[in-house]
């Protein structure tokens, strides 16, 4: 283990190391804790509760860290089960998967972080809140408590926006990395440079819009992912007359034309969606609005979606949103990861909060050298939970 | 490596652990970083300089890590070399070897922390401010980020409080550990048993009274330690008429007449006290004197020991306070130490917040399985660094 973080100045790509997929190996996951009462409802309580049981259910698989803002740390203590590590770790809200480390193996065992300017996707032109310096920072002290060296990239994104497939391909919504409110001065053509350097990718597949009222301008993580190479995880609606149904329609079509790094073309399996979902007048009332923070209102149509699930070393974690379809969304999911365990925990306090479980957590991948003792502690830990 | 920091209910005797001593190898050592202004002068500016001069120093020898609140963090980053690794840690002040955890291990790969009650030195009764309670999460946010089992400790008992020869004897002091500001319930045999069962020491020498004028109450660190087993160093002065005559007089008897745990007397060597020294009035000055934090006045004489030295793992770093004595005190612990390089860091802005580099450290024992690699990776660092 290098005893040291450094902040590199080359890419990613020009140093050999690219971006695994999900479902490659892990060491471990991160998580934040949710507080802010101007996003989660009641001070964050039924959040907090929710967050704590999906570290429960990923703990089962894999090393658990979840930090914490210095003032939450004895009272999260308290909430999370006792194998789960907890650090101090400031942030604006608890988006990991965001505001956390991207990163990159080598395959010989070594292993760096992307750390992503950040700007609360979209900054003063449509982001969710001001400010966002801690989550800026988030990152970086993830890599210097993990001893991992640090790529400080050019550009804004979030983990969120990019899904791989381990073999040289990109996912992306046009929505989402194109928005101005991110890098304005970048094309297309740029933008696919940087996920060139940065990523290790070949190939990039853009998608058009995300889930009907994202609010992250149509990330990637909760409208389609890869579930292994040449196979893709799409949210679904029969619903002609459901927003959604011509977002996912538009998503299935461009996915069916596409070819992937390696030439192949691509299988894409449909998750059903859950609802329509809305945000009830109580759930509503329990949110403290103020100003500098997206407004919350009963009614809203909430970007419920089951293809926002963590794949963990040995297991599927998955939110459950809806009675009427949680039961098919986990059967289709089960049949999608023959070799793990699917978990569903209950995640409509985690999407009142603007996401889900794929986007409050983030991998770190277990690498060449010490792949076989970290995913084997992983499938001990698993399966004595059991 | 374990993935959790368990809470266990037993003590270290029991389990077949105990300290041991700071000479033993190190895997790493831990710091805090200061910044209160009630405390430090200049808004802690030159103090922060001496930390970092000292962090810079031991990580020559071993991998350091520097805790450091929220709003100091890329302050901090900035101020700190790049091998330094920097965590977000609140602390109510920055003496990491009176908050920090005292670990204890078992010979055969096993290393535990122990997290004492903490009460600033003395509580309401003559403590040193309030409040405290960020202190005191000190060590077990170290121990969960090091992912090493905590026992919490029923004592109120601080790292600089206590010195071991790893062999069996505890050096202390009764102004301090008897001091009714601690534990007041407890007697001299009952402190002594909770010694016997938390340190798994097996003898308890008793010094009197500390550095005169120490605002700890007479913390052994900066008095008295071991150099090796049979070996202890204390901080010396011949002139009758200052106060620190009698403290060290009474000290160097004791010590004579004392066997350790192994039945051996002890060889003492006196280091010549600096000094002595006191706080200038433009120093005063720069200290934001508040109710709730003790006041530093001018003229004040400030308890400086050589003895205040941290042993790493092929080198000492020692204050350097006093151009008169200075380089007689490291020729007489380069002499102590014949297998170390021994680095002199000036420390007077230590000192003027009441301690020096020992009180800012605190070593993690490298264990049976894993002493070798670690060991040597300190080695390996250390010698690149010359």
């Amino acid at each position: 283990m290098q005893p040291m973080s450094r902040t590199l100045t080359t890419t990613p790509a020009a140093d050999g190391y690219r971006m695994p997929a999900e479902y490659a190996p892990h060491s471990g996951c991160w998580m934040l804790w949710p507080e802010r009462p101007d996003n989660w409802r009641e001070h964050a309580r039924p959040a907090q509760a929710a967050y704590a049981a999906v570290a429960a259910a990923i703990a089962r698989f894999e090393p658990v860290t979840v930090g914490v803002g210095a003032r939450q740390f004895e009272f999260a203590r308290a909430q999370l089960a006792p194998q789960i590590r907890l650090v101090e770790l400031s942030s604006n809200d608890s988006w990991m998967r965001d505001v956390g480390p991207s990163f990159v193996t080598d395959g010989r065992g070594g292993l760096r972080g992307i750390d992503w300017r950040f700007n609360a996707w979209g900054g003063l032109d449509g982001g969710l809140y001001f400010p966002w310096d801690q989550d800026d920072l988030v990152a970086r002290k993830v890599l210097e408590i993990e001893r991992v060296d640090r790529y400080r990239a050019p550009i804004v994104n979030e983990g969120g926006a990019i899904h791989v497939d381990g073999e040289g391909t990109l996912l992306v919504t046009e929505q989402c990395v194109l928005n101005p409110n991110r890098n304005p001065s970048l094309s297309r053509v740029q933008l696919e440079a940087h996920f060139r350097d940065w990523l290790g990718v070949d190939k990039v597949i853009w998608l058009g819009e995300g889930v009907f009222n994202d609010e992250t301008d149509g990330h990637i993580d909760n409208l389609a992912c890869f579930v292994r190479p040449g196979v893709v995880a799409l949210t679904w609606t029969d619903a002609k007359r459901d927003p959604q149904y011509r977002v996912s329609r538009d998503a299935w079509e461009r996915l069916n034309d596409a070819r992937d790094a390696r030439g192949r073309r691509l299988r894409v399996v449909k998750l059903p969606q859950p609802g329509p979902l809305r945000m009830s007048a109580r759930e509503a009332r329990g949110i403290l609005a103020r100003d500098g923070a997206k407004p919350r209102r009963a009614g809203e149509r909430l970007a419920g979606s089951y293809v926002n699930f963590y794949i963990a070393n040995r297991g599927v974690v998955v939110p459950l949103l809806d009675a009427r379809t949680d039961r098919a969304a986990l059967r289709r999911i089960a049949a999608l990861f023959p070799g793990r365990r699917v978990v569903g925990v209950p995640a409509r306090e985690i999407l009142l909060g603007g996401g889900n479980i794929h986007c409050i957590t983030q991998q770190v991948p277990a690498t060449g050298g010490r792949e076989g003792d970290r995913h084997g502690e992983g499938r001990r830990r698993g399966e004595a939970a059991r």
